[in-house]
Formats: structure tokens, C-alpha cells, sequence
């Protein structure tokens, strides 16, 4: 089974719209940058390296139909989708990326003509999309030789194929040891308050034939205290130059408790997600959601008493301290990480 | 606002059906065994105090049509009664402790005729509810000298008015504390997967006047590194010899946060939900439950692929070393717990 999370289809990004499943798999097709914008606010499209590829083809789709020729007026016009883009959600680094990537080949060629300059800027999301795919299959490559022949894996959210363009970096790192023959088993946390563990991750590893149990989060402390978890690896939304990492909320507390029970904890995450400009986690913003999303299940059925404070923060950060190894598409990256990290942003691969 | 979670009315079991809140506050009249257990099984009432009262009293539901005035064939009934309580849940103490109180005093009084015992069976299960009114309170003064103008408490579940007659073990130091003119502060743990955190605590934290935040319970770890939790109190459902704790899945997952994070991690619980006979919490049956309950969210939208493993244990245990204290209605049992809890055993007061 083959399912591509974002694609550029019929002059429109085409995605998954994650907010059906599991109970459908409906592609919609988005050719407007409003409805892009949407699609990211409400996480029809989720998962720091999907949104890598939706925010620079967002820029192709805000920018495609400026009616000028001019390159200070075009630039001023994508300058402005740029920002409108970088509004939908703060925490993913890869994000900010691709709206970069978009502008920086827009402003490496603005000697062409406008057409020109927006074809790139289309060229560009499609490579970011190739990039991807390819970046995440090295990730499940290096990924793969920490885990043995049943292996148990426990893992938050979804960091999957559907987080990215067709492969995942943490299950990326599943399926490719699944490819070579291992059997792997995999505890998948429900993911509260948007369950994309129990509706994403599940239904991607059910479909790929993967040994999943789905559990509460609250029972990941019992299962590793039985002994019945070898490793945990998750995604990340924005790592910052120290390796602490922001990732799914309720992320540091598995990597908490990793460090009592003494069971490796890994992230698994292409380069793009590392924001080389900021020395730690405590200057990743991170993003508070709507309080309905805890006091309904997914906005519908409403489970608590109607005025209640809610605190919803989307992410955490979890210390670099705790965690044993990054996953990149340029090989295992350990501690010290200042050091090792430094070494990858100047396009060094892992020693 | 006064809430009565369990009592006698009309003669009948008369408790909150717990399976309707936060939406409706919903009394039920139970006069037969069966409709206790299976009130029990669904969590229409749950909590191990009011587990025990409602035990003490579905062992006179089951008696007091026993046609005969023979001890003999009065005990044989007795017994099959108690099984089938017994039966109905594996993991609170209380329960079991609430059977075993009122078999004890039939036993006691096995010279008297039969219907006389039925009345004092009867009348047993009304002294423990009674008694558990005062033990609660006395665990609130108890456990209030722990927490200070402006604290902020975490805590997981419901050990509240509704997980006990009328008063609250862990949310009973929070009123005992309310009461002294303190304000206090409580992060809720929404608590899956039944949302006993959201539905039930939030629900009465939030009619006493307390200031109550929900939140997923993965965010625990976040609320903890940014400082603002001082302190975590959760119930207990059975407290072996040597102080390890089952409680509702997550518990020992906030005690290693708290650990790591230097907070103190207080259990709060009656002497009645302690097994003396138990030597530490490997002996502790976890109930598994339902995996509807992980699957769909409370049995109604379905969010998983159908099809999927699921892992749905309702407790877990808190390994002695991460607790600070047991809040008991006999005083706090500090470490160390093999010594100190001996010491209760025996009936005595903590130091």
C-alpha cells in the first residue's frame, strides 16, 4: 500500500485530509494559499516535514497568480504569503524552512522574469517533496540498526507517513527494519488531545502489516516497568543547536521515564528540523491550542463541566540530556551535541 | 453544595450514577445484588472508599431475601454473595475490606437470629459510610498542613467527593485546606481513558469554587519543568506492606516525573485500602478493562482502525521510593514504609 501524504497534483497541492481518519482516507485538493493556510491551522496536514513541503508549495499558490511582472512588486507579494504562511503554527522549524527555501530560489533567480521566478518557486516545493522522501527513507536506513529482531518500540503522535511525505522518520525507522526482515512491535500512544497515535499512527502501521498495540499514554510508565519496551522513538518539530528538542506534547515525559527505567530514547528527524539559530528549548515558542480540543473529543462529544480552565499546550521540549541519539538523514547524531550539531549545520554528516 | 456519592435511602443503594457526569447529576436506586455489581463493573459508582461502603451494602442486598432462619444455610448464602461481589472487580482494596467488615460482623453474631444479622449487616454497611465521612476529614487535616497559601497540587483521576462517601481523599486535603482560607490551585489530569480527571474531579473542584485547570495528561512533564506544580496528591486503590501503590494507570508515571523534577509525591488514601497481607505491589492484580475504552471515546466515536491490539490496564503501580508520604486518616505514614506501615497494621498512630 502506497499513500502519499502531499502532493503537487493538478495545479493544486493535493493531501490527505487527516482530520477523517481513521474511519476515511479522502484527498482533498487545495488551490487556494486561504485554504492551504486552513488546511495547516486545523491539521488536515500535520508533521513537521509535511509541512516543510505544503509551506513552500503554499508559497507557489499565494504567489502564482500576482499579476505583475516586476521583481519589487513580486517580492513585496511574497513577502506577504511568506508571513501570512509562517502565522498558521509556530513550533515546526521545518515549516519556516520551506517558506525559506521558496523565497531564497526566488531571490537566487530574480534576475528572470516573474513567470520564471514562480515556476521555481513550484520547482522548489517539488524538490523539497523528492528531498523528503529520499531524506527520510537515510533516516529509516541509520534508524534501522538500532533495533533487533523483536524489538519493542514505543512511540507518541505520529511521526509516520503521514507526518511526512510518504515515509516517516520515526516510523520510517520501523518500516525500513521491517524491509530487512525484523519483526518489530510497536506500542503506539493514543496521542491525547488529537489522538494522532491511536487514529494515524495505528492505522498507517495496521495497514503496513506492523505489529501495533495501541495504549493510553498514561500506560507507557506500566509497560516500561514490566520491561516490555526496548527503545522509544519519536518525531520532532524544532531541535534546537543544544539537541533539546520540541515535539508532541507528553514527549519529555516518555523521555523522563526512559531515563528511570534506563531504556534508550530516540528522535528521529531530517535536518530541517534543527533551527541552528537558537542555543536551547527555552526559545522554542510553543504553541497553545484550543481549549476544546480537552474539554470535547475531537470536538464533539463534550467531557467535562462547561467553564472550566483548560491549558493546552500543543508541544514540549524535551532536554537534551535525555536523549541517547538524533536520527538524521545525515546518520546518528550523539552527545555532545553542541559539538555534533554544529558539525551537521555546516552540511557535515555524522562522524 | 453538599454531594453524597453512595447512602441508604428508601431501602435501597442509593449513589450518583457516575457514568452521566459532568452533563447530568443523576441519582440511581439500586435494590438488587445484581444491579450493584453491574453498577460497580461500569463505574456507575467507583472510587476504593466508596467501593467499600458500596460492597458492605450490595452484601445485604444479597442477603436479605434469604428465605431461611438457619445460621448454616444463612452463611452459605453469606459466601456465594461475597464471591460474587468479590467478583466484580479485582484491584481496590477497599472493596474487598468492604466485604469482608460485613461478613465479619454477621459472623460475629451468628447466635442471633437471621433476621437480626441481616439488620446488622445492614447496619455495618451504614457505619462504614459513616466512618468514611470522618476518615476523609481526617485525612484532610491531616494532609492540608502539606500545602501552603497559593499551592499548586496535581493530581490524576478522581479522589474526590465522588471516590468516596462525601468528602475526597486526595481532593479532601484540597478542601480541608480551601477550608483554612488557603487557595490552592489544581492542574486535573483529564485522566484516560475514562476521564475520571476531566468528567468527575474537574466537575467538582469546579462547584466547590476551586480553582481547577484541565489538562491532557501528557502535559504533567511540561507543567513540572516550567515550575508550576509544588506538589502531587493522588488516591490509592490498594497500598501493599511495603507502601507500593496501585492507583489509576499514570500514577507512577507523575511519581517518576516528580522524582526527577524534585517534587513531592503524596498518596492519600484510608487505612482500609492498605493489604497488610501483600508484601509489595508485584502481588497487585491490575484489572485489564475494556478495549472500547482505548478504541472509541466512552464507548461512543470510534477513533481507531477497527481491528487494532489494544493494551488497556486501569491501574498501575507506584513503587514505594517515589512517595513522599501516605496522607492516611491515622496521620502521614512517612518512609521507611515496611516499619511505619507495620505499625498501622497494628492499629496504632503514625508517628
Amino acid at each position: 500500500m502506497n499513500i502519499r501524504t502531499i502532493d503537487w497534483k493538478n495545479n493544486s497541492v493535493r493531501i490527505i485530509d487527516q482530520t477523517r481518519l481513521p474511519q476515511k482516507l479522502v484527498y482533498i485538493n487545495i488551490n487556494k494559499l486561504e485554504g492551504l493556510c486552513r488546511a495547516i491551522k486545523i491539521l488536515q496536514v500535520r508533521g513537521a516535514p509535511a509541512l516543510g513541503a505544503a509551506a513552500a508549495l503554499g508559497v507557489y499558490l499565494g504567489v502564482r497568480n500576482y499579476p505583475g511582472s516586476d521583481w519589487p512588486g513580486f517580492s513585496r507579494k511574497l513577502s506577504a504569503v511568506a508571513k501570512h504562511i509562517a502565522e498558521s503554527r509556530p513550533t515546526a522549524r521545518n515549516l519556516f524552512w520551506g517558506i525559506e527555501r521558496a523565497c531564497l530560489a526566488a531571490l537566487r533567480n530574480n534576475q528572470l522574469p516573474v513567470a520564471k521566478i514562480k515556476q521555481i518557486i513550484l520547482a522548489e516545493g517539488k524538490k523539497i517533496m523528492q528531498e523528503d522522501a529520499s531524506s527520510c527513507r537515510r533516516i529509516g536506513f541509520y534508524g534501522a540498526k538500532l533495533l533487533k529482531h523483536n524489538s519493542r518500540v514505543l512511540t507518541i503522535c505520529n511521526a509516520g507517513i503521514l507526518a511526512t511525505v510518504d515515509y516517516g522518520t520515526a516510523l520510517g525507522v520501523i518500516y525500513s527494519a521491517c524491509t530487512q526482515g525484523k519483526k518489530i512491535k510497536v506500542f503506539s500512544c493514543e496521542t491525547r488531545p488529537l489522538l494522532q497515535g491511536s487514529r494515524l499512527s495505528t492505522w498507517e502501521l495496521y495497514k503496513k502489516g506492523v505489529d501495533v498495540t495501541m495504549i493510553a499514554d498514561n500506560t507507557a510508565a506500566s509497560l516500561m516497568a514490566e520491561g516490555k519496551v526496548d527503545l522509544v522513538i519519536t518525531g520532532a518539530d524544532r531541535i534546537a543547536a543544544n539537541g533539546d528538542s520540541a515535539n508532541k506534547i507528553g514527549t519529555s515525559n516518555l523521555a523522563i521515564l526512559c531515563q528511570y527505567h534506563k531504556i534508550p530514547f530516540y528522535i528521529a528527524a531530517p535536518v530541517s528540523t534543527f533551527d541552528f539559530n537558537i542555543k536551547s528549548g527555552k526559545d522554542i515558542k510553543i504553541e497553545m491550542r484550543n481549549s476544546r480540543e480537552i474539554t470535547s473529543i475531537l470536538f464533539k462529544k463534550e467531557i467535562s463541566p462547561s467553564g472550566a480552565n483548560v491549558l493546552n499546550p500543543a508541544f514540549d521540549v524535551t532536554a537534551s540530556h535525555l536523549i541517547s541519539g538524533i536520527i538524521t538523514d545525515k546518520g546518528i547524531i550523539r552527545p555532545p551535541y553542541i559539538k555534533n550539531i554544529n558539525r551537521i549545520s555546516k552540511g557535515n554528516k555524522c562522524v
